[in-house]
């Protein structure tokens, strides 16, 4: 008889790097598929940063908690092997929130069927959160112009890499900031950005400074990190700063402090944060808007795979070293 | 014959109070007064935080810095005492940008005749900058829905007070940050503000918490300083924070840090700043808003007159110690 694997969060982080403590590794039979349910096989499970805050107890968040002896939440796709459901036949590949298991049981809902020929690793890289958040990050938080300049924070990751790709698209000067050589050569040569800054790189402020003489109307903030001040006090005049992850603050228990509102005022800027699930019913317009450029070619990826259940646990530090290249996963 | 006195601007603050070694008195002769031009007697000049800005080097603010050897910037209202501009009469009261000076010779461009039966006080610290501010920031920027609470720093002062009048009116909960018991008592037993919270007083973390448990769905940001990260800590998800002022960080060479932005992040808040100078164009419909409330009766003042010309430099500093009661104006 087969058996499921299930990873269930028993801690809550408080700090520093994430540790098989804050889990609980459990082995179970596979559940009887009920009426009107069907049991999914996963084949490959997506890591975001998200999932610092879907471990934190901050009870003011955007979505709640994963209750402590719960299994970890996270997105996936697999293979429906069983089904009591008329709407879902053996054999569909679908997209859900699946959490840190080998098998999923659900009732459907929830679940987006996959009918494009494309791999596992191309639909959790663009066509999942990443692209829906860089989607709707650029184009409805902050509303580019065509001429304008970007910076985009952790712009080899997944949801930077999409967005300077698309704002390069719409005619955007786009500059990216990594914390690694490879990843600025990266963006510069294979997705083509105008140009990398690496964080870890000496002056960052006259880095700025030559790169971008002209300041930036647009700061897409994926990290946060010391960076965050320099980039505001050369922000232009009616700038905007799309707040969508802060992943240099995910592991300490105060956050550092933000750069002073003094650039707000007298920039008249406006700095908002979003989070994807306030717009996963307007996933289909956004998806609308993604899939020209992607079907143009203007959208590279990379997939970065972890192999097996357990690697998800030390997959999540790589997020806080900033060591993974691309969207980071794992292959079950 | 009569003579002129101004004070010009020969030197730029650098931190710290202000003092008279900035500036120039300078006396001289009346102008003749050219085709086309009329001369104004000013009769009350206004003092505005904004002054601070006016006169620091940032070139990239909102509105061009004072330049050194000019007039110093302000508003202010006096009568015409001649006139070869025929939409101009003699005896005519008029409001404008006429500077920290006695008497001003003007092409009439961008001076407003005041026709309303109100004294110069009333006019100063309703119908100018402050009410104008106070109606765009709060309306236009903050987008207040009734039901909604509102926290306004400086709420003692020009903008904030009226700020929270506004709010009240449209049935918002309005809480009230000022830095005297005095200014307390006036808010909320005076203006109508629910509650007030003196900064300067015990554990603010406790005084938020208890005076509004249900949290911030507004900040109207005056002043800066300690209180705002907790503030920004307490607001709703889908905040608004309408960036105003920060008077606190006017006399500091390095501004204080910001809230972090996970705050931002994770309850999806906006920060927007707004100056004045790019809204000008739209004081009718801003005026057309704000009159029915003071016709109502809902928008009590309160002005703080200095007396004599001179007396401009050293109130700049009640400002920034917090020791203006309400309206801060010069009388010549």
């Amino acid at each position: 008889m087969t058996h499921n694997t299930a990873i269930k969060l028993i801690q809550r982080p408080t700090g520093g790097p994430i540790n098989a403590d804050l889990f609980e590794i459990e082995r179970t039979e596979l559940p009887t598929v009920g009426p009107g349910e069907i049991l999914i096989k996963q084949n490959h499970m997506s890591l975001d940063p998200a999932m610092f805050g879907w471990m934190s107890p901050d009870t003011n968040s955007y979505i709640p908690p994963v209750a402590l002896g719960e299994v970890m939440r996270s997105s996936g796709i697999g293979e429906v092997i069983e089904t009591n459901n008329p709407e879902f036949q053996v054999g569909d590949r679908v997209l859900g929130m699946m959490g840190w298991q080998q098998y999923f049981l659900s009732s459907g809902q929830g679940l987006n069927k996959i009918e494009a020929p494309l791999p596992d690793e191309a639909v959790l890289s663009i066509f999942s959160l990443p692209g829906l958040t860089a989607t709707h990050g650029l184009f409805n938080v902050g509303k580019p112009i065509q001429g304008e300049t970007i910076i985009v924070t952790g712009a080899a990751g997944s949801v930077g890499s999409i967005v300077g790709q698309l704002a390069k698209a719409e005619g955007l000067q786009v500059i990216g900031v990594v914390g690694k050589d490879e990843k600025a050569d990266w963006i510069v040569n294979q997705l083509g950005f105008d140009a990398a800054i690496n964080y870890n790189s000496g002056d960052l402020e006259a880095q700025l400074d030559k790169l971008a003489p002209q300041g930036f109307d647009l700061y897409f903030e994926n990290t946060g990190g010391p960076i965050q001040s320099a980039i505001v006090e050369r922000m232009n005049a009616h700038g905007r700063v799309i707040v969508c992850g802060l992943i240099a603050d995910y592991d300490k228990q105060v956050p550092a402090p933000g750069p002073s509102w003094m650039s707000v005022l007298k920039r008249r800027l406006t700095i908002q944060g979003f989070t994807m699930p306030d717009h996963f019913h307007e996933a289909p317009a956004l998806l609308e808007k993604l899939t020209p450029y992607v079907m143009a070619g203007k959208i590279k990826h990379r997939a970065h795979v972890l192999e097996g259940l357990e690697s998800a646990i030390e997959g999540l530090n790589l997020f806080m070293k900033g060591e993974n290249k691309g969207k980071l996963m794992v292959k079950l």
